[in-house]
């Protein structure tokens, strides 16, 4: 990335301070595929960009299923509707799930830094028994002993989305706006105007 | 469908008219894959059920880049969040185009019903040019000769999905609720308690 944001980031802060009164502002729907080539849909947090870039962070469990799609399929697609002021933002590119292996001292560092920034309560989740097997009967083991806040267990995955294109709709105007930015491989966005 | 419905469809008419107030739940998000398998996600409508069955309607421009994906694999999974209640239906399912060709006499039906539906606003989007194509510098291709409010122009398509199977969480409980119905081939729901 250059010294300058590109527009399209302007636009998403924009977006972000506008809606910031609605806390769902911070949630958008993350699309992969399947090993089977099936869509897959689900509402992410926005846990803000990784220093210095575009990429866009999450957190998950190595226990979801999101893992296996993303090793089969790493490209995912977030659609981030913002209800106030009526705009879509739709931005696909790469996946990169950052683990408790992952050697890279950043990658590391950005992994342990998002598990300090979650709740507690946020934290023990990630110590409840696994996500989408029949739900236990013992209530006890959703009240885990709080884990520790420094340093994340070895379930929770920092999960990276790397942008290669942006399409931004806004519906308030008439006609609606839409603006589609799409990154070169010199590392430039181009910016289109196209039709709604 | 048998006499009754399913679960699911009572938990869900619960949602919707208990965040009616907004707007925007009657959006979700629909990821579908391309015919290079990579995700793809937007915003719809909800259109309601077609009549006597769990069939959710959409509709779509024969334009969108949706059709073709939809030609390519047909199967589709929605991601419906609900801001007010907080809790999320992931539904998963068949997608069937009908467009101005379809020779089913029901759907020819449902098609034209949902062009009467809706405003003259977004029936005049019909008429528009080329979405996704460079933007057109005359303003007047969007102010078209509002169309016929009785039979629908050919670029009109109801977007159909059948589910197979509904994820649905409550996020407001501790620890969270979170079902999984499932539809057998005997026309029957499973429903299964499971781990958030």
């Amino acid at each position: 990335m250059g010294n300058n944001l590109p527009e399209w980031r302007s636009r998403l802060a924009s977006a972000l301070h506008r809606n910031r009164a609605k806390h769902h502002s911070r949630y958008f729907q993350l699309a992969t595929v399947s090993p089977e080539g099936l869509p897959k849909n689900r509402t992410v947090v926005f846990r803000g960009f990784l220093e210095s870039t575009n990429t866009i962070q999450i957190i998950t469990d190595s226990r979801s299923q999101k893992a296996a799609q993303i090793f089969n399929q790493p490209w995912g697609e977030i659609c981030w509707y913002f209800t106030k002021t009526r705009e879509q933002f739709r931005i696909s590119g790469y996946l990169q799930l950052v683990d408790c292996d992952n050697d890279d001292l950043e990658l590391i560092a950005a992994r342990k830094a998002a598990w300090q920034k979650i709740s507690d309560n946020a934290r023990s989740q990630f110590m409840w028994p696994n996500p989408g097997e029949a739900r236990s009967d013992d209530l006890t083991l959703f009240t885990p002993e709080t884990p520790s806040a420094h340093e994340p267990v070895t379930n929770f995955c920092l999960l990276l989305l790397t942008p290669q294109k942006v399409d931004h709709l806004e519906l308030r105007e008439e006609p609606q706006n839409r603006r589609l930015y799409q990154l070169q491989s010199n590392g430039n966005w181009t910016i289109q105007t196209i039709n709604p």
